[in-house]
C-alpha cells in the first residue's frame, strides 16, 4: 500500500496525501489562487525522521551562520522548504506568500542566483563565492579579474530581467559528493570546492540547484521559478578578500536588492533618499552643526555654534527639569585614580572599554568612562539617614570611552559623549515610585523632542543563570516586580525579554521611533546591586540599624550626541522653533531698509530671539533662499510699506508666504510658539 | 682738616656733616622727635666708593637671597643701614619710620635675633643657623636635639620680653674673618661656621652683631636696641633639615611676628583669623560644597550639590551674558590627538604642565590643557571673510594640568579646571573695540559677584629682548597701543609691566581685591601672535587677499574652581541671595504647622525659591540655630498667627528678626532683590 503521510495546516485542519506530495500540491489541494501565490513553505516533521541529508559539520562558530547556507538544521525543528519538495513524514505546513517576511528573504536568494546566472551568461570567464540574502536585499561573491564596470551593473540588470521572463524552475539536485566535487573542480571553480569541502562530509549527498543551465552548491530553499523575480535592481559593488584574507585574490561582491512588487522597490529607494537626505553627518555639515576633525581624532565632537545652541538648549531643559522633580546637581571630574577603577571593579571587567591610564607622579589615572563612581563618593562623603533619602545626583558627564578605530559614526557611535546621567539612591520601599517618576521622566523628554511613539523593554535576569548575577533573590524579585508595578501603574505596554538584564541588576529601555519609523535606544533606567556593595553604601533606617540603600542608574538622553544625532534626523535638520538655533532670517529688500531691519532685529532679540539679518547687497529672492536652505523657522521681509506700518512680511518654513503682520503680533505669536514648545505660526 | 660730607635728604635739602657723622646724629641736627621715631637709614652714595666691606660671592643664584643677608649689595646701590652707621662720604639719606614698610622688615630681623637670643639663654646648648625676616614675620632655625614644647615658646616669648625691656644697643663689629671663624668653631657653631665659610672670602673682615651677650654673623641692619621690639609673638614651630638635606641634622623653625604696636599685632591676628574662618576649604566642607577626595586624586574637584547649585549660576550667567555680548558658544572635546597638540606646539613647550599622553589604537591622546587649539579648528572648518568677523567662541571648557603633588591647595591651585575661555578673532582695526568690550565685559563679572574694586596690569615686552618674541613689530605696537587706548576709553587706571607679556603677545590681567583686600589675579586678556600663524589662519579682506586674523584670547573668572574659592572667601561663604544654594529655610514652630508650611514651600519654589523644609520634630530655636549656621539668607518662621494671616516671621541672615510680613510681599521683595542681585532684605 502507497504510504500515507498527515499534513497538520496552520488552522488546526489535518489532511492526508500520498507520501512525496509536494507543498504545492497541498496548496492547489486547498486552492488554486493559493497555489499561485505561495512563495515557499515552512514546514516541521511531526515525529522526529532522518535526515536525508546529513548535516555538515557546524563545529566553528564564526562560520555558523555561512554553514547553515549549505547544511540541513536539526531537522525537527522548522525550516523553510521548495514548493516542489517531495514531504515524506507526517508535518505541520504552512505555505507563505509575499506577505511574510520570511518569504522575502527567500526571492533575495533566489535573486543572488538569478544574478549569478547573468554574470556567467554575460561573463563566462567568472568564477562564483556565495551569494545569501541580506536584511537590505542580497549580495554574490564574484572572482573575476577584470573589474565590474557601472555599465555592467546596468548590463546584468538587464540579463536578469531576461533571465526572469524565461521562467526557469529553481530545481533542487542531490548528488555524490565527490561527482560535485569532480566538476566544479574540473571548472577551476575554487570557491564552490572550498565551500564543499567546508561544508559537507566525504560520502554526502550535496544539495544543487539549477535554474536553466545555472547550477550553484546550494541548500535553498528558492521561490518556484525565476518569473516570480519581477522587482529588483543591482546597487553597487563592493571589493572583498576571498577569506577576507589580503593574500588572497580579491572578489567583487555584487549589492542588489528585490521586492515582490515594483512598489515595494520604488517605496525602499525612496525610503533610502529620505534617510540620506536626513543623514545627520550630512546635516551637521550643510547647516554648520558639529564637525569631527581628523587632527583632534576620531570619534570626538566639535559643536560648531549652530549645534551648540541647541546643545545648550537641551542641557538647560535638562538641568531645569532635573532640579524642578526633585534631583541635585552634581560635578565630577573627568579623570579619577585607578585606584578608584578598582574598587568600583571598571579596572577589571571594563578596562578594554576605556581609555590607557595616564601616569603621574604619584599615581596612575584614567579618563572617566561612567560616572557612577563619582556621585558614588558624594554620596558616601557625609553619613546618610533614611530621612535624607532618596538622594538623586544628576550631572551632564562627560564620559569617554574607547571604540575601535572604523567603528566611529557621526554622533550615533562615538568615543566622547555627554551621558544625562543621574544616581537615584533610596530605601527599597522608594523603588517603586521612583522608577514611575524616571519614566514619567522619560515620557516628558520624548513628548518635548517631538518623538510621539516608544518602545519599552524589561531586562530580567536568566533564573538559570542565578550563580553569574550580583544580588540577593529579594533583590531582583523586588526590583523586577516594582519595574512592572510602575510600568503599570503608568499604563505603558512593554516586552519582558529575560536573560537580557546585566549581571547587576534589572532595566528598562525605552526605545524612541523616529519619523521614519526607526526605532534608537535611548533612555534607560537599570538597577544596580553591585556598586552599593563594592563601596559598602550606607544609610541608617528608622530602626536606627545601617542598610544598604537601592541604587538605580538613569539616563534619559542617554547620550546628548547622539540624541542630537537623531534629532537632527528625525526633523531633517528643520529645528522646531524653540530648539531652531537661529529662528529668525531678517531680510531687508533693499539696503534702504536695512535701518528698519536693524531695529526690528533689536526689538526681536530684546525679546530673546535669536535672529540674522541678510546686510549683504544682494536679491531678495537670494537671500530667502539662502535662509530656506538653512531651514531657518521663520523669514522675515522687511520693505517700504512694512517699515512704514511697523510691520514685517513673514513666510514660515513650513507653510510659505503668510502675508504681513504687525511687529508686535508676531512677536507675541512666537513666544506663545516657543513658550508651548510648537511648530509653525 | 676734617673731612667734610654733604648729606641730601629726600626733600632736596643738602646739609654738611663733618666724616663719621651717623644718621642718628643727622636725625637729631633735624629734630629730636624724629632721631627718636627713626628706625633705620636709606643711604646712596651719591659719588660711588670703595665698600668698606667686601662683597661675598654671589655667583650660586639659588642662595642668592641667602648671600644678601650676609653681604654687600652693589655699594652705590641704594641700602639700609643703623641709624648708628657712620658716613663717609656724600650720601642721599632718608630716615624711615616706624610707618615705613622697610622698616618693619628691619624689626622682624631684630626680633629674630631676639629670639635667638631668648633660647641661648633658655637653652644654652642650642647651635644657631640663620634667622630672617620674612613677608609675615621672622624665624630662625635652632639645633637642639630636645624638641621645643609649646611651654618652651611662652617661655622663649617671655625671656624675649625681658631682653627687650633691657634695652641693649645693636652694635655692629667687624672682626677678621678667621678669628671669627675660629670663635664660632670653638663654640661648635657648624652652621655659622658654615654659612662665612660660604659667603666671605679669606682676608676679608666679617661682620657681627651683638646685643648684650649674644653675637651673630650678620649684615643687619637692625633697629638701634631690643627696646624698640615692643609687640611681637612667637607662633609656631616647624622641622627643616639642615641645608634641605635629610641626611642632615633635623632643624627647629621657630616662626614668630612682630609690629611696631600692639594694635598692629592684635589686627594682624584678628585678620589671621579672620581668613582662617573664610577658609574656603573649611567652609566648603561645613557648608557642603565641595570636595576632594583621596581614592580619586589631588587637585580634582567634586561639586557636591549645594556648591554645584551655585557652579550653575555663575555658569548659566556667564553663558548668558556671553550670548547678550555677541560671542557664540562652542563645545570642544577634552582629548584630543597628540599631533594636534604638536602643531599647537603644546607638545613641546607645555608639555611638562600636561597629562601624559594615552595610546589607542589608531594614535595618542593628551588631554587639553588649553581650549585655543580646538576653538582654532572650530574657525578653520570654514573660509571665513573680513564680514563674519568678528568670531568670538566661548566655552566653560574643563582643562587638566599636571601640578606637583604636595602643590595643590583647595580649589584655589588644582589640576582639573573650568575655563571660561573665549577666543576672539578680529581685524586689527576691530581690536580696540574688542579689548574695550572685554574690559567692560570683566568689570561686569566683578561687579555682579559683589566685588568693587581691582587693579590693572598691563604687561608688554621688552624690545632689547625682541628676538624672544613671537610676531612682527607692526602687530605688537598695535596691541600694546589698542590696550592702552581701551584702558583710556574705559578710564581705567593701570600700572605697565614691560618685559612681564608672554613671548606670543601683550596682555591685560585684572585682579580683584576681596573684602578683606586681598588681591587675585584672575580675569586676562590676551593677545596671541603665535597660534594664528601656526595654524595658518585666514580670512579673506575686504580687497579680496587672505589676511592673517589677530587672536585674542581672554577669560574673566579665570577658572570656574578658583573663582568660587574666592567667592566663598570673599562672602565667608554667607552667598548673597541670587547665589545661595538654598535662598530661603522654613521653620514650622511646631509639628501642627508642618502642613502650612509645605504650602508656603510650594509658593516659593512656584516662584523660583530654592528652599529648605525643616520636618523635623525639634525645638523651633535648634532649627532656626541649624539653618542659621548653614548661613541661608532668610530663615521664615511659621505659627498660629502667621498660619492664620497667610504670612511668614522673617529673619535676616544680616538683620535679624524682621517681624512678619505677608507671603505674597516677601516673595515681591525677595523677587526684586533676586532680579537686582542685591543683599539683603
Amino acid at each position: 500500500m502507497e504510504k500515507q503521510i498527515q499534513v497538520t495546516l496552520p488552522d488546526g485542519t489535518v489532511k492526508t496525501f500520498p507520501a512525496g506530495t509536494t507543498p504545492f500540491q497541498v496548496a492547489e489541494s486547498i486552492s488554486p489562487r493559493l497555489a499561485q501565490a505561495a512563495v515557499v513553505a515552512r514546514i516541521q516533521t511531526t515525529q522526529p525522521a532522518a535526515a536525508t541529508v546529513t548535516a555538515g559539520s557546524e563545529a566553528d562558530s564564526k562560520t555558523a551562520s555561512e554553514a547553515a547556507m549549505y547544511s540541513a538544521a536539526d531537522p525537527g525543528a522548522p525550516r523553510l522548504v521548495d514548493l516542489s519538495t517531495p514531504l515524506e513524514e507526517d508535518v505541520q505546513l504552512a505555505l507563505l506568500t509575499e506577505k511574510d517576511p520570511e518569504a522575502l528573504k527567500v526571492l533575495r536568494h533566489s535573486a543572488a542566483h538569478l544574478m549569478a546566472t547573468a554574470v556567467l551568461e554575460l561573463f563566462p570567464e567568472t568564477k562564483l563565492g556565495h551569494g545569501p540574502a541580506t536584511d537590505a536585499g542580497f549580495f554574490y561573491d564574484f572572482y573575476r579579474p577584470t573589474p565590474f564596470t557601472p555599465e555592467d551593473l546596468k548590463l546584468i540588470e538587464g540579463r536578469m530581467a531576461e533571465i526572469a521572463q524565461r521562467n526557469d524552475k529553481f530545481v533542487r539536485e542531490f548528488i555524490p559528493r565527490e561527482e560535485g566535487l569532480a566538476e566544479f573542480k574540473a571548472g577551476d571553480d575554487f570557491m564552490k570546492v572550498h565551500f564543499i569541502e567546508r561544508f559537507t562530509q566525504p560520502g554526502e549527498a550535496i544539495s544543487l540547484y539549477r535554474n536553466g543551465n545555472f547550477v550553484d552548491f546550494c541548500r535553498g530553499p528558492h521561490v518556484p521559478s525565476t518569473n516570480r523575480i519581477k522587482a529588483f535592481k543591482v546597487t553597487n559593488l563592493a571589493g572583498a578578500y576571498w577569506l577576507g584574507d589580503e593574500k588572497n585574490p580579491q572578489l567583487q561582491r555584487l549589492y542588489g536588492t528585490a521586492f515582490f512588487s515594483k512598489k515595494d522597490l520604488d517605496e525602499h529607494f525612496a525610503r533610502l533618499e529620505e534617510i540620506a537626505k536626513r543623514d545627520h553627518r550630512v546635516l551637521g555639515k550643510q547647516l554648520d552643526l558639529f564637525s569631527i576633525q581628523e587632527i583632534a581624532g576620531a570619534g570626538l565632537i566639535f559643536w560648531h555654534p549652530k549645534g551648540a545652541m541647541i546643545r545648550k538648549i537641551m542641557e538647560d531643559w535638562m538641568r531645569e527639569e532635573c532640579i524642578r522633580r526633585g534631583y541635585d546637581l552634581v560635578y565630577t571630574p573627568h579623570v579619577m585614580r585607578v585606584q578608584l577603577w578598582k574598587t568600583s571593579g571598571h579596572e577589571g571587567f571594563y578596562s578594554q572599554n576605556m581609555f590607557t591610564p595616564m601616569e603621574l607622579d604619584d599615581a596612575e589615572y584614567r579618563l572617566k568612562p561612567m560616572n557612577c563612581p563619582g556621585h558614588i563618593l558624594i554620596y558616601k562623603s557625609q553619613p546618610r539617614s533614611y530621612r535624607d533619602l532618596p538622594v538623586r545626583y544628576a550631572e551632564l558627564g562627560n564620559v569617554y570611552r574607547y571604540e575601535r578605530s572604523g567603528t566611529m559614526h557621526g554622533l550615533l557611535r562615538v568615543r566622547g559623549f555627554t551621558q544625562d546621567d543621574a544616581h537615584i539612591f533610596c530605601t527599597p520601599e522608594q523603588i517603586e515610585d521612583e522608577v514611575v517618576a524616571c519614566i514619567d521622566f522619560a515620557q516628558s523628554v520624548l513628548t518635548t523632542f517631538g518623538f510621539m511613539d516608544f518602545q519599552v523593554e524589561l531586562s530580567t535576569w536568566d533564573p538559570n543563570d542565578r550563580k553569574n548575577y550580583a544580588g540577593s533573590d529579594d533583590k531582583w524579585n523586588l526590583a523586577i516586580s516594582s519595574l512592572e508595578s510602575a510600568l503599570t501603574r503608568k499604563g505603558i505596554a512593554y516586552k519582558t525579554i529575560a536573560g537580557e538584564a546585566a549581571f547587576y541588576g534589572p532595566k528598562i529601555d525605552i526605545k524612541l521611533v523616529d519619523v521614519l519609523g526607526r526605532l534608537w535606544q535611548l533612555s534607560t533606567v537599570q538597577f544596580d546591586f553591585n556598586l552599593p556593595a563594592r563601596f559598602e553604601l550606607e544609610y541608617v533606617g528608622e530602626d536606627g540599624e545601617r542598610h544598604q540603600p537601592v541604587m538605580v542608574h538613569r539616563a534619559l538622553y542617554g547620550s546628548v550626541e547622539r540624541f542630537f544625532g537623531v534629532l537632527i534626523e528625525h526633523y531633517a535638520g528643520a529645528f522646531p522653533l524653540w530648539l531652531a538655533p537661529v529662528q529668525i532670517g531678517l531680510v531687508p529688500i533693499s539696503e534702504r531698509h536695512l535701518a528698519y531691519a536693524e531695529k526690528v532685529q533689536q526689538q526681536l532679540e530684546a525679546a530673546g530671539f535669536r535672529v540674522e539679518l541678510d546686510r549683504r547687497n544682494e536679491k531678495m529672492n537670494a537671500k530667502i533662499r539662502d535662509f530656506t536652505l538653512q531651514k531657518f523657522p521663520y523669514v522675515l521681509i522687511m520693505g517700504d510699506k512694512e517699515a512704514e506700518a511697523g510691520a514685517v512680511s513673514v513666510r514660515t518654513r513650513g507653510k510659505g508666504d503668510q502675508g504681513s503682520l504687525p511687529l508686535d503680533e508676531f512677536i507675541g505669536r512666537a513666544t506663545t510658539l516657543i513658550d508651548t514648545k510648537s511648530g509653525d505660526l
